[in-house]
């Protein structure tokens, strides 16, 4: 198969590994996980997961956890909630009932790597109709601070709705089309809270957050603060509508392995305003439970409507 | 100035920010450390900054504090080294005398944010003489596994010495080059330790750990072994010795800042002989020890000889 024509949408709801190297190994060592086929069952452990969320930070993935024991109704007060990680520093992860929730660092190559041995645990652990949705912070375009934003597409610096990847030294280009039905039933989620301003956008995602983000604050600045909103301002009329660093090679690599995708990211700032973040923590602290909030009316309402059907 | 034309290499040891901005802000918020030029004495908690160790894991990078307190006999038998950026769960950073230990996570933009902080950091704290080393873990070629290796010349994907980055949309080329003085130094470091391996070399850094490093076990892989080794093989011929993932903007940022860098990372495996990490814990455990062995001897090395002179 030639490299960039990869397989995928199947209907089947099975979650789809793209190497047939793979079928070949005796066991498969998640090394950032560490976890591995041979040392876990990993069927017994993740088999009935079905909502998987990612973000940057270890703590805010367990406080996720904690926020969604309490919202399903699974909370056991003498439960403490693992890291199923413990073993290495590099991610954290905790599970719920039939959700799992996964820390991925920041930028691109790190949340590649966790989504790498992600989808091979799933794959492993035969899960089917798996939803995955980055809750994540950003910095938002012509947005009031704290408003959340359901990605519509994810695009490059160049506002192209794709990542371009290097394998084996040459260029590979995939999609960056997230699930549109999941991302309309999210922003109908947000309504129903009515808790905060929520809308569907595109999100641009860099490499990196300074002078990727066109930032004046960085350790280096070549460019002036009229260089800084012209771009902004292309960003926005191309339906950008905030900034982050791991949506593309998420939506890439969730649509090539048929899993339904959405990101979702609360606005820590207004970056045609400013560059730092200068709100206190309480109030930073307060936006980045929007995604969470967000997320969990949605697996509530999904579990409700399955136990009525 | 036209972008990519940024001026680097003073000679009066002080660190430099490339950023005419930043003279005129009157606060500058250190966001994911967690530190602020008006709520933190920067240069009374760093002034006496000399030596900043930097790699990827926030254990390892407490350990190394523990190690080098150790080895420069600034042993506190009551002391805890604290995590000066506790109050974030992005970077963990240490100190113990002259010597900074701070995580920077996994690729590229989770380095890079970490530097722009590091390097307005060091600069805001007015240090001077600075040297920095990534003490990490890589993927070898054609090396035993827990060879060393001295970074020569950090190299993208098709074996070129530089970093392609894009800002406002346009791509800016930066240099990779390391100091060659240093790479020496650390290398006879080694030879005069004598307890493993140790070469010089280039290294690949590349944005992927799995297809990015021609692995045949991630989720998706679309060539066979024998395009892994020509790619390998092709790489080994172009000097490449090892393969991580922060060589390249971490060469290219601390040139730009006036900082003395190198790049020290073990190999964990052979990647001519396999992708999985199959060695016990114990013995990768071991190998991650040898960085920060060899640093620790090239610090205590520098400061004997400042005492003598």
């Amino acid at each position: 198969m030639p490299l960039g024509e990869e397989k995928n949408g199947k209907c089947d709801g099975s979650i789809y590994v793209n190497n047939p190297h793979l079928d070949s190994m005796t066991d498969d060592i998640l090394y950032h996980f560490n976890l591995g086929t041979s040392t876990h069952d990993l069927p017994k452990m993740f088999g009935d997961v079905k909502f998987v969320c990612v973000g940057g930070s270890p703590w805010r993935m367990k406080s996720f956890t904690e926020y969604i024991a309490k919202e399903l109704g699974l909370v056991d007060p003498n439960a403490e909630y693992p890291n199923i990680c413990a073993g290495t520093d590099r991610y954290a992860m905790y599970k719920v009932g039939p959700v799992l929730s996964v820390s991925h660092g920041m930028g691109i190559p790190s949340i590649s790597i966790m989504l790498h041995e992600l989808i091979k645990l799933l794959y492993h652990a035969r899960c089917t109709d798996v939803t995955v949705v980055r809750i994540g912070t950003s910095g938002g375009i012509g947005l009031k601070p704290g408003t959340v934003v359901v990605t519509k597409q994810s695009v490059d610096s160049l506002f192209q709705p794709h990542l371009e990847q290097t394998i084996l030294g040459k260029p590979v280009v995939r999609s960056t089309e997230l699930d549109k039905e999941l991302a309309e039933e999210l922003l109908q989620c947000g309504k129903e809270l009515g808790e905060f301003e929520i809308i569907i956008g595109n999100t641009m995602c860099t490499l990196d957050f300074y002078e990727g983000q066109a930032r004046l604050d960085g350790a280096f600045c070549s460019y002036s603060e009229e260089d800084k909103q012209n771009y902004l301002a292309e960003a926005y009329a191309a339906g950008v509508r905030n900034i982050e660093m791991e949506s593309s090679v998420f939506a890439a690599m969730c649509k090539l392995s048929n899993l339904r995708a959405a990101v979702v990211c609360v606005t820590l700032l207004d970056r045609q305003k400013g560059d730092q973040l200068t709100s206190s923590h309480e109030v930073l602290n307060n936006y980045q439970q929007r995604p969470q909030a967000l997320v969990g009316h949605y697996i509530k309402k999904k579990l409700n409507i399955s136990k009525k059907s």
